[in-house]
């Protein structure tokens, strides 16, 4: 039975590599090719596209998903969904989560990754909801961690509820790469036997260990792995397909892959390689951080530039050991959009002005006082208390506290608004889609297909090596 | 049972990555670290390095291995011997085979891995021979390549031939990173139970397949893998040691490495980098041409300097689908030093004459008519036809038609001779030792021990990638 891929080239790979800049026309040209490869998915959409497309490349994210599917006509198109964050930091309302989803399907969409940061099944019910309603494939995300309170029988569990919930499809999402091969292999095989759904792995190479996590997981039952092509893989970016393919290729679970069209995909995203890598905060090698601190690639590179802005990276290795205490405080959540985010900063702030806690950010008092849902597991009781002391605590779903939030919004945009879809865009982003509207008013937005990365002014010079360098011997 | 590591840093690392130009100077303050981590042994000589400390580094091999020996006081050193060709490009007699062990092992070399381009025992017994007199352990290699002549049968039977010459030890030589973790799995499974030494498995990431190659051969019950130090891992180097002692903890063939010193090692190494990128002339990315041409790395870095030199770099393609053609025709030659310069330079002469074979290379004519040993299967009978009537075939032991060469040797370096070594030194590459006893006379050469790498003039200028750029969410 062959085992199917998922390919992020056109989301993940390039913002887990080149801070979410590959540009529409960039895609164009490529994407029959990639339709003829034979992939379960292209991952495409959603994550941190939505913000990039109008923040930085001057681009309606709507357009690029239209675009997409105009030439992508066998693939199914499958996007990543912060649930109720939707594709933003924070949780909006229900009526913007419904209409949101809604659109995304009119749009093309087939199927829709939604995850919790914190696995908290009331901030996925909803669009899990929305989305089964729409016709589209819920697939149901665990955000995999390492912590003493995570281990397989609570990752298990809760694939369990995510069935419940009405889920077509699991999906273990290794954002930060911990998952290990023979962790990966005992959580797959619990889940086809005791969920019975499929299951999907996403992982990244940032610990060296991915595609041997994907190795062991196929062989443990699953049925999909999400890859990317070679260019743009490795690193903190997935694994590439290729090396996937040739293991798998003396198997009884051989890909179905066209190869003509692989290797041409390849050569097209070896050139994008070349124009984008001006955006790679990275080396394409293996972090060790992650496999000492648990601390992902991304927020290696957050804080990097925060400490920097503050003209303190001598306190680099100090802040580093922070996260991990910060995170225990807070419960364990798993790192991954917008904790990364909250735990990252909160840790800079200790670090930054000499004392622990001294100053707590509004995101940390927010998370604590519950409006990110449930934490893992309990937060520090004094920290939790200081808190409460000033902002009251929110045990219900997130959500219920939010006011409907569209038809105020399309007031306010009434004078910009061309597509419905320009509601979401300003609720999701209010001041970047204002820029971005004004700009289109004034005719200063091209069309998302013809929106390419200008080449890089000259060649990088011949590097100097040289010599009887044979083949290893 | 734990699994122990060969690290591969002082060698094969910077010879796959850096052009082998890692000078003995950058390697003394971070030896003894490197002794504290618990490898089983370094590789840290041999294959080019000796001919590159004289060619590019103004530097005695032979002072290196005595610099390293004295700061490495409880890991066992490692080398490479091309069996018969030591670490040349061409068969040298039996005294300088002899005396070069001799002197190898006096100088403080534990154990000496010996390989065949063609897997030609002929070629390696002698150096097995020389090896076990001295006390040193000899490990047998088996070059692995894939060919319609090649299986794990094939490979099985050189084992049992190796470990009846005397070996102690058998390496799986993975010089392309072609080896699959299944065939991977089959063979050390197969070597174990049929031969019964102890497995070692050497690859490179070129492919993208080795570190899971690793992971399987290690369940199949591999005894030592090679791996590096994350900086200088990936790409056509090997696979980092840190991924691997991570997947492993959970097992019970978990590594005992000191995590301290191995990061230690890691974050000089970080800084080697830096200094010796410059030298580098491929992406660590992985290489697709591996999976579908099966040529290894160096040759196509070779490939790409030979074409561009003769300005017809518009030929690669051609090039490169001539290599497989060239390699069935000369009997599918496993593609390792010198096999993989004979065949490559072929193939470049056949696409830039625009008539295959119109010019015939004099390594290729000695290569057919057995000045190598026995290829692995029939060449071309036209080929071989064509060239046995300008030259006389030889079948038996290729150094068996070799005059001694010590004694004429030592008259012709009377002058230059400060230790025996030298006369070795000169018999192996006689026009780069002179040049470099010349320079050392004139006091041109520094101690092994000050000889480093000056640093980069300036620092890279900041990569400007930017923005909210979260961790994959
Ligand atoms: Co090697
Ligand atoms: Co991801």
């Amino acid at each position: 039975m062959s085992v199917k891929i998922t390919d992020t080239s056109l989301r993940d790979a390039h913002q887990s590599l080149f801070a979410t800049r590959m540009r529409t026309g960039d895609m164009v040209p490529i994407l029959e090719t990639i339709d003829n490869v034979g992939f379960h998915s292209l991952e495409m959409w959603g994550g941190a596209t939505f913000d990039s497309c109008m923040r930085f490349l001057d681009e309606d994210p709507w357009e690029r998903l239209r675009v997409i599917r105009k030439y992508v006509k066998n693939t199914k198109l499958q996007m990543l969904l912060r649930g109720q964050n939707i594709v933003g930091y924070k949780n909006y309302p229900d009526d913007v989560l419904e209409e949101f989803i809604k659109k995304t399907v009119a749009n093309g969409m087939d199927i829709i990754r939604i995850f919790d940061a914190v696995n908290d099944l009331r901030n996925m019910e909803k669009a899990i909801e929305f989305t089964k309603r729409e016709g589209a494939h819920a697939q149901g995300t665990i955000c995999y961690t390492i912590s003493p309170v995570h281990n397989n029988n609570v990752f298990v569990q809760f694939a369990k509820d995510l069935k419940e919930t009405g889920c077509d499809s699991i999906c273990v999402k290794d954002m930060a790469g911990l998952l290990s091969p023979y962790k990966g292999y005992d959580l797959v095989k619990r889940l086809k036997e005791e969920v019975g759904l499929p299951v999907q792995i996403h992982s990244h190479s940032t610990s060296g260990m991915a595609t041997t996590t994907y190795i062991k997981s196929i062989e443990a039952g699953a049925d999909i792995v999400d890859t990317t092509i070679s260019p743009f893989a490795l690193g903190t970016s997935q694994p590439p397909v290729e090396p996937v393919e040739a293991m798998l290729s003396e198997t009884e679970k051989e890909l179905e892959l066209d190869g003509d069209a692989l290797t041409e995909m390849s050569e097209y995203f070896k050139g994008m390689k070349k124009k984008y890598e001006k955006y790679s905060k990275l080396a394409f090698t293996v972090d060790t951080n992650v496999l000492n601190y648990q601390v992902p690639g991304g927020m290696i590179s957050n804080l990097t530039s925060q400490l920097s802005d503050a003209n303190a990276i001598e306190k680099y290795d100090e802040a580093l050991q922070e996260i991990p205490k910060v995170r225990e405080e807070l419960g364990y959540p798993p790192l991954v959009t917008p904790t990364s985010q909250i735990v990252g900063s909160q840790a800079v702030l200790n670090v930054l002005t000499g004392e622990r806690y001294k100053m707590i950010s509004e995101e940390v008092k927010n998370y604590v006082a519950g409006y990110y849902g449930k934490p893992p597991h309990e937060i520090d009781p004094t920290l939790k208390e200081r808190i409460l002391q000033e902002k009251e605590e929110f045990t219900g779903r997130p959500a219920d506290h939010l006011e409907p939030q569209l038809d105020k919004a399309r007031n306010e945009i009434e004078q910009y608004l061309e597509q419905e879809e320009d509601v979401l865009s300003y609720c999701l982003f209010p001041n970047v889609a204002m820029e971005f509207f004004k700009k289109r008013q004034e005719g200063k937005i091209n069309a998302s297909e013809d929106n390419v990365e200008p080449e890089p002014e000259k060649e990088k010079a011949e590097a100097s090596g040289n010599g009887k360098s044979g083949t290893d011997s």
